[in-house]
């Protein structure tokens, strides 16, 4: 095991681009290891394991199954179209495997209800793979925000995330196919701008949601593009667009009474070992409007392990509490999810009522 | 007249905080200068002339009907309240007077058409002050988006202005009165808005508006918070959002199908004497998404004089052209400030209608 000291055992259900990542993540990770690899086709589980690195004792196996009847698997990552989710995420659950879930987590905040309640009334650890949530700058930045001092009250919020598709894709990626990942831009680029939302509101949910006029579809009804105003009752205001029709952009612009905060690269960061972001308080102008008074200030925060390192250590390290323990589940990571889902679930019912406003009740 | 040859001359119509920034503007302008000022007071307007180091040449104006009648005077700065811009652009116009005039321009499209229709009978100038318009580093940014190769096709912009109004300036300042400043914050920080999604649009109009749920109004009606998405018929979209409520923000992001533009300071650079932005073409990620490639490039534009005195050259260059060699007056201006305006009244009235999709008509 690579010398970690009683790592958290991982399977990998699929082999799925995203877990070529995730398997180099759990590799950085010093608390994670990778056992075994589950494919429909055995196959395509052992060419995998031989592409990726991963130990030559690792376990390929022939199905999803196969994995979570693995007695030396602690957990899995279920890099899965998300219209197998609920399925396999609750199978994970109910053998005992504590689940790292892509997102969208689930097709509704009902399905992920589902999964939630498996991993609680089996005790295991639910995480979704939001990887900048762990990143340090996350961290520093939420300090920042919840300084009075520096940020005052948060009046808005600005989350814009876009992926640029080419017709290849926007004709046979999985992201854009109904039977497999039905929410289309929606779950995916937008997953990130509602968490990235709630974040900054830290984790207060808005009253209503009301799509923007003019989101994008494909023939098969997917969202290639479609964007959101989201209310809350002391009158803060945030909106969000995602799209799979424009280049590459993940701008995150968050302001207070007091305080500003701006980063251009908040899902992925732009470079792997450091992350910058801007922050102001009490901005405003030098004489005659000539130029800013006080200036942004620019922050750098390295870091030694990537974001999705860090996420597995936290996810492995909250298994192994329980595993080891005998310790519970971490509520908030379910629960954050959960708020994503049910965000994410009125903007699409707001869609489809012809851009109404849509009440969210957690 | 300060060793320029053949200056434009300048009258300042009221003695508005923002003149002072428009006469220094003017000083350091190499073809204008300030021949005259007028207010209400007599007093107020020689206290004007002297606290802003105007030579003393400079005539006070006890009215301003005495500047539009001061035979010397080529050129008006109208830094009035917007409620009285139809009545002193109009009578500038009709007295020969070129008109640069203060945004927003009017309180609806149709009063800054008979602004237009004066200043197009009587042959003179129009210009809004809207001076990020004539930083280099505008055109500089005009020219990337232009280019197909670097930009490729127009898909979404975003543009956020807020400046963060304390309780005496909610209760007591001219932008937020209905009697002078009616349009509030769609008037002052809104127009900055539509003009840079027009901008980047290169000024074709979009077929909708519609505003955003969630406006938010003073006591008297007057707008201090809103938002709107504007839709072009070939699929591009525009969000914006303005607002008094929230500390100083000036984000412009556009992204086309190969590149995007970001930039933190759009309306008023960070500071006087050199700008940034950052521009990327055909960005995506490095192996494994562990960052991007490539990296967005960050363009420094220095400029010598600043963006207003840029703007009073602008002006005065194209008034002297039509005082001295008898040309027509540049359309262009009149042209961008007529359809800032039309998307402005359609923001409004989307806003009174209940947040429905507005027609935009040329």
């Amino acid at each position: 095991m690579a010398g970690k000291p009683n790592p958290i055992r991982f399977g990998i259900l699929g082999c799925a681009e995203i877990a070529r990542k995730v398997c180099r993540a759990i590799a950085l990770s010093p608390n994670a290891t990778v056992v075994a690899v589950g494919s429909r086709s055995l196959d395509k589980a052992v060419r995998f394991i031989a592409a990726n690195g991963l130990p030559p004792a690792t376990r390929a196996h022939g199905s999803y199954d196969a994995v979570l009847d693995d007695p030396e698997v602690d957990a899995v990552h279920v890099p899965l179209p998300t219209s197998l989710h609920l399925r396999w995420a609750v199978a994970a659950a109910e053998r005992g495997k504590h689940v790292l879930l892509e997102k969208p987590t689930a097709l509704c905040a009902a399905d992920l209800d589902v999964i939630l309640d498996a991993c609680e009334s089996r005790g295991v650890q639910f995480m979704d793979t939001t990887m900048w949530m762990h990143h340090p700058r996350t961290a520093w930045m939420r300090e920042l925000l919840s300084d009075p001092d520096r940020f005052g009250q948060l009046r808005t919020i600005h989350s814009v995330v876009t992926f640029y598709g080419d017709s290849d894709f926007l004709q046979n990626d999985i992201r854009v196919k109904p039977d497999l990942d039905g929410l289309g831009a929606l779950g995916n680029a937008g997953w990130y701008c509602i968490r990235s939302i709630l974040w900054a509101a830290d984790y207060q949910l808005p009253k209503t949601a009301t799509a923007h006029h003019g989101p994008a579809t494909n023939q098969a009804g997917v969202n290639l593009s479609c964007g959101a105003t989201l209310l809350w009752d002391d009158g803060k205001v945030a909106n969000f667009h995602c799209s799979f029709l424009a280049r590459l952009t993940m701008e995150l612009s968050v302001a207070g009474t007091r305080g500003t905060l701006h980063l251009s690269d908040f899902v992925i960061p732009l470079e792997e070992t450091h992350a910058k972001f801007r922050f102001a308080t009490d901005s405003g102008f030098a004489a005659l409007q000539t130029g800013w008074q006080p200036l942004p200030g620019e922050h750098d925060v390295s870091t030694e392990l990537p974001q999705e390192a860090l996420m597995i250590q936290e996810f492995s390290s909250l298994a192994g509490s329980i595993r080891d323990s005998s310790c519970k589940p971490d509520q908030k990571w379910p629960t954050i999810a959960r708020k994503t889902q049910l965000v994410l679930d009125a903007v699409k019912a707001s869609i489809e009522k012809g851009f109404e406003p849509v009440s969210i009740a957690g």
